[in-house]
């Protein structure tokens, strides 16, 4: 095997160009195990294999610097960089992470997992460079998908202004996580039909020198362009165009399935796996039904179909109310605002994770204009989650920003009363917290009016202590007021606060007639969320309080009960502070 | 004079192309005068007044939508669309905002302040449009400037995908606020040289039609551009040269200083104002020292430099360690943080309401990589701003972000002191919220070593009431100090406690010996904020809180006495909350 031959890219320098073809088999067969085993991004690794072998023959690694987009296409990199082993030995596949990471290795610079950010890492790296006096190649390896993101074309804008050495390697594998939207990618598809030809280019008119590879899966035609672009003084893009899933069949013929997946696709492939109703499959329901009687119903998203469900069926059904803007959460935010102010209705799903995006946008270009869109937050919660895709920021987020009405249901028949008053608001900007727990059904229609708003649902009367639950830790609560009657004989009263964004003032200043503790639980990070504002209301009152929820930190990977357990979220672990807070 | 006879954008078409030129001069001395009095945005606004007569000359507003990028160029739309009035007479001046304002006429669709949010906000309004199956242009006027920000090319980029009637217009007067920085503006200058025929064309690249108007001041040539775009049935770039300051000779040779100026500026031009210390001019100076000695220091900023006193002296004298990224907060955080991952020292100086733009760049790339930025945060706290231009939001998305270290200097001294622990920490990224005050020096060196993070300082130490002033408001909070030792002989004990992204809390239970209320001051948004994670402390134990700063609400240019009286944030108020409180 070569790949024994092989654990740093200095060792890619003996081999001959037969030898390193070899190796990129075998790379892509360990790709291939690992990934079908554990599950995560094929595609895009199977695609890069060659150009990551050539980058490391050409370039002096890491001295030279090279910053991965998005990073779930470093697999290979990592197989290069003295990380063999955790793709060969299935005991260890989980001990590196799917994204580049500093702890691992000196070969990767930056803990990334967001998309569009390479340019602009790279430039800081070149113009640290320029300000030292040193002389590395900096380069970013950017797919062609991320190019959509607004700070994708910001880095690229800045990096033509560099006047030294930066490569950026656009890796076009004329796909993002689905098909790619946008007008740029009509001028890729020139470039690609032009073999880089055309007058007409982006990255020219970017003012960025340019260079086009045909088969970016050509080993000697990319050592060929990376020995070119080595050592250049100036900013260059280098378009190579690659095959998204190369080397294994069904991921070449259904690029979007096998951009991520999970453990064992392709074993299941063609199986007929039965689908269960769960939340995103309300949703689409939900949707779908209005679409079809409401022509200005939109369902919106930012490349993210697969993750909400959004099959090509759902999509074909909406035809023209189907909207995927592209990675691109900013110009989400404000088409949504300008759609739901002319009077239509625009649904904009997104994962907690990547709403962050557009904090600015919702603040003003939605929030300020109190333009009544719909969104809907998906994975939003503490989870065991890679760093870089935590659901437990969303509430500190949304929440704090005036006008927003947040909303956090605890089952099915909450999330589609909910769902129904969001698409009836014609005043305010309306965000759904969408639970992030198995499906739960009571059975009975929520006919509670959320028009009138933060008003919070007493589900049990009792005293002395109050439980609020929100949301996904609604059910948290229940249990810990079960806990308190069986051991403690505590009557507690529980609620049901529906409303993230603001506190019902009357119920909570009742509350001070028969209790002396007030708890809150959330499935989120407490600093700037909302059992602290709970806290602040109670703070001149003789009512204790206690907040539940997770700390500021971030978290990778951390097994969720190890969460719980390290922010006091297990039952006894409550009662425990309980009994301490009551000195019961 | 023409103006008497036109209101609305329809009493133009009685007109005749010298009447509507006499009209431009005419709208010119209005907009001058009135900037001249009172401030404001001068040469953006002179620069199209006659792109704006021919637009609504052409188009038939409000059925027709315009949209206005940042919509600080709106001052001639809104002379003739029934908003004379406020030009002419001085006493009205102040009562219509600078920027677009939906409640001020029902030709303004959106309020909007930032920038590069045009695109997206008419690729909505296009959209719905066709989804109910109407027929109206919809228009965008977009600044050159603006052009660098992320937003605008997602919005351009997702406008090609429209396939219907949608006018982008740039306004290209070849500055941004100060002058243009990024490779698009080597393709807009070749395309001005080119007089829009140059084959390599950034919009065309984008996959959206082009066409280009030399004269952008010339109102027939305006009109003729307006009239063959009218009704288009795809989407369109109209990019139209024309001369920012335009009819004002000292506006014309000096468009930086005359983008948004002082009252009086024409009438004291020239004359030597002399500049007071301030903290501006403290940041500038440590800047330049530290840069002097220090090759890897580089001062950054997004498309700010006059807001921040950076002249063009401070900038030549920083040569290469100055950036101005152009209007790309996004990847001015990235860069940032890739310079700092490299050893290099960025200061990112920014203001409050702008740092909005890059939340997801502050958690993913700096703060997760943990990259030792320095970021200056100015104009923060409460404000009589525009409601587009708020700073009373940055504690609640800075603080809430793990890893980050948010500092709030009281004094000159505590600032320098604060600067320089920036300027050596290797493991954080520091920002620090620049006092928005009066400089205030105590003459005495601060040297606190503010590597030991999160220790609150006891100014005072008293009894019974601690009170915490963060920031701008410590020295509320020691007026406060004063007044209860003078009106009920209560020896309070007053904390300065410097860290807003982290709680002293050995310092905070000792508190529990001899105190009963702990009473803090933000200037600043309460939600989210600093105050809520003392009562949340505070919370499970005896000691009753009252956190003092403003409430969750867009404010729109309210005096700035009446947001202190509403927020209970005066003297007297305070007095009374804590004499409730505590029952005396």
């Amino acid at each position: 095997m070569i790949l024994d031959k092989v654990n740093f890219p200095k060792d890619l320098r003996s081999l001959n160009i037969e030898e390193m073809k070899t190796l990129a088999d075998e790379m892509r067969e360990l790709i291939i195990n690992k990934v079908n085993t554990i599950g995560g991004h094929m595609a895009p690794n199977l695609g890069i294999v060659e150009a990551t072998i050539a980058m490391h023959y050409v370039f002096d690694a890491p001295k030279d610097k090279i910053v991965f987009d998005v990073s779930h296409q470093c697999y290979p990199h990592k197989i290069l960089t003295g990380r063999k082993e955790y793709f060969f030995n299935p005991d260890k596949y989980l001990d590196i992470t799917g994204y580049t990471a500093p702890e691992e290795s000196e070969y990767d610079y930056f803990k990334v997992g967001h998309t569009s950010t390479a340019a602009s890492l790279a430039c800081g790296l070149a113009k640290a460079r320029d300000l030292k006096g040193e002389n590395e190649n900096v380069i970013a390896i950017v797919g062609d998908g991320s190019l959509s993101g607004g700070e994708a074309l910001e880095g690229f804008d800045n990096a033509a202004t560099l006047n030294s050495n930066i490569i950026l390697v656009l890796n076009d594998n004329d796909m993002s996580i689905a098909e790619n939207f946008g007008g740029i990618y009509q001028n890729l598809k020139l470039l690609r039909d032009t073999k880089g030809q055309a007058e007409c280019n982006l990255f020219k008119a970017m003012g960025l020198d340019y260079m086009y590879v045909d088969d970016g899966n050509d080993l000697e035609q990319m050592i060929k362009a990376f020995e070119k672009v080595k050592n250049i003084d100036h900013p260059i893009v280098l378009h190579i165009r690659t095959l998204k899933g190369k080397g294994l069949k069904l991921a070449e013929e259904n690029k979007e399935a096998f951009h991520w997946m999970m453990p064992k696709t392709i074993d299941n492939w063609g199986k007929n796996i039965p689908c269960n109703e769960d939340y995103n499959s309300i949703t689409k329901d939900f949707i779908l039904n209005k679409a079809k009687d409401d022509k200005t119903v939109v369902a919106i998203n930012a490349a993210t179909p697969g993750a909400l469900g959004w099959t090509k069926e759902f999509r074909e059904k909406l035809d023209k109310q189907y909207v995927d803007v592209g990675i691109c959460e900013e110009h989400a935010i404000a088409f949504s605002s300008a759609l739901a102010k002319s009077g239509a209705k625009p649904f904009f799903c997104v994962l907690s994770s990547f709403v962050q995006r557009t904090y600015d946008q919702i603040m003003q270009d939605l929030c300020l204009n109190n333009s009544p869109i719909k969104m809907l937050v998906f994975w939003g919660g503490l989870s065991s989650a890679d760093v870089t895709h935590l659901g437990c920021f969303d509430i500190p987020l949304i929440s704090n920003i005036p006008n927003m009405v947040y909303l956090a249901p605890t089952n099915k028949e909450e999330y589609l009363a909910m769902l129904e008053y969001s698409y009836n608001e014609t005043k305010h900007p309306v965000a759904i917290r969408v639970p992030n727990i198995p499906l739960k059904s009571t059975g009975i229609n929520d006919t509670t009016d959320y028009s009138i708003l933060n008003k919070f649902k007493v589900v049990e009367q009792g005293e002395n202590i109050a439980l609020i639950g929100l949301g996904n830790f609604f059910d948290l609560a229940k249990s810990i007021k079960e806990e308190l009657k069986s051991k403690f004989n505590i009557n507690t009263t529980l609620l049901n606060p529906k409303f993230i964004t603001g506190i019902d003032e009357t119920l909570l200043n009742d509350l001070k007639q028969n209790h002396k503790l007030v708890i809150t639980f959330e499935d989120g990070q407490l600093d700037g969320g909302f059992g602290e504002k709970i806290s602040r209301f109670y703070g001149s009152s003789n009512i204790k309080t206690l907040n539940f929820g997770g700390k500021k930190e971030f978290t990778d990977r951390v097994d969720i009960n190890k969460i719980y357990k390290i922010n006091h979220l297990t039952k006894d672990l409550i009662i425990e502070d309980i009994k301490n807070t009551l000195n019961i």
